[in-house]
């Protein structure tokens, strides 16, 4: 079933009002037609089933059938930051990657980083990156649309290492025998631990592992960098004996995090 | 190092004859000079370190400098099946999946398939994922460059069922809980077992366990086929709550593999 991520404002009360985009996706791509039904979430809070009641030019209205439980969310948050790529390399990672279950995006610029930063451009960019992220989450199913972030330097990620439970980087230097799987497994028996040591009912989203992974350019990571993230408490991972490119890596890395978490089918 | 899949052929006892594509990438693109140095490998069981000794116009000379084991390939033997998605997206997973440590690709046709296949084309297509996955091994450490079966019908695919000592369908229907996980693990453990009853030095690439991932076209599989597919001892998998594109599940479910046998960084 189609699924559209609106404003929490077009709910109101039962009824539920579509313009813009959404309306014209409606109306134009689907045909859509009173007593269709479609899938309407705010990405926060409300999410429900919903029958069009009408279809004007380009508004429609709908009304609410069932409230739904917003329960396909990850119980890891796992945050992806990758130096810029060429090309729209980004964009591969942003689909793939909220597809995957990512909560977060950081693009960031580092030594070896190739791409010229143009920050007039960049808007453009990041709104088109934001576009990509919330089509893919409708089509993934997903609950939230991840956040996009403004491109950050290398000094403002090392300073956002606090915000996370686990930061990675991934580090071709480093063996295979380096430490990604041992330190997932490790985060998630703390994770399971601490769940069961929570009240029931008390538990929220800030209390989800929240893991960083960082992903270098085209040309890796300098020697310097490996250091100063190593410094900030970040450790440095391989991700096995094959070289994977850097749009490979983020989505990697991140399926077998997801996996680590029981959350790629079946559980234990 | 700029890495190079030859013929064995090439390789003359401590010389290396090397022409057509390897020696025109050399030459033009990589600009190579005598001295530099390369690795060259047949995929099978020669691999050195040479250094170029002569360069011509349109062929180069080399010398081994030091036979190379041929340890970067993981202790799984993963084929993935395919059924032919739209567009380059096929491309996209021959790339990616090569990168991931895949031996093997089964492009097929289902029920739902959409693109027209077209047996001239076809040979110019296959022609064309055979040197993607080339490209790719050799970017990507390999020491051998997975096969590119030609398209197989949906029967043909089922009756290769008793070549892998596990078949997994990734199936929409089926819910969260479903064994992709557990089967994978019970698979690891079987095989480590073995592994610990083989006489040392006796082991070979036959011993290796072989799992086949099979994913649909950008429609699912019907259920008719999810039945057929049953009944020839493939289980039928999901990959979490979120929906994954056709050409985003092979390559999760691939990482997922390739993790579980401790192939993406850190043994446990």
């Amino acid at each position: 079933m189609q699924r559209y991520f609106i404003q929490s404002e077009q709910f109101r009360d039962q009824t539920i009002l579509l313009d813009g985009e959404e309306a014209h996706h409606l109306i134009r791509v689907m045909r859509a037609r009173p007593g269709d039904r479609i899938i309407v979430s705010d990405g926060d809070r409300l999410e429900a089933l919903a029958e069009l009641t009408r279809i004007d030019k380009d508004a429609a209205e709908a009304r609410v059938v069932e409230w739904l439980a917003m329960d396909r969310e990850p119980a890891v948050q796992v945050t992806v930051a990758q130096s810029l790529p060429k090309g729209d390399k980004l964009e591969l990672v942003i689909q793939k990657g909220t597809e995957l279950g990512a909560c977060r995006f950081i693009p960031f610029i580092s030594e070896r980083t190739v791409v010229q930063y143009d920050e007039r451009k960049e808007a453009k960019r990041l709104e088109r990156w934001r576009k990509i992220a919330k089509e893919a989450a409708e089509q993934a199913h997903r609950n939230r649309v991840p956040q996009i972030e403004t491109p950050a330097s290398w000094k403002q990620l090392l300073q956002m290492r606090e915000q996370f439970d686990l930061a990675l980087l991934c580090y071709e230097q480093v063996g295979g025998s380096a430490g990604f799987r041992p330190l997932l497994q490790k985060l998630r028996e703390e994770w399971s631990q601490r769940k069961g040591a929570t009240p029931e009912g008390a538990e929220t989203r800030d209390q989800e592992p929240k893991v960083l992974l960082i992903i270098g350019p085209e040309g890796g990571f300098s020697e310097r960098e490996a250091e100063q993230a190593a410094q900030a408490g970040i450790h440095l991972v391989g991700l096995g004996k094959r070289i994977l490119r850097t749009e490979t890596a983020g989505l990697v890395g991140l399926a077998c995090i997801m996996y680590e978490f029981n959350e790629m089918g079946g559980t234990l």
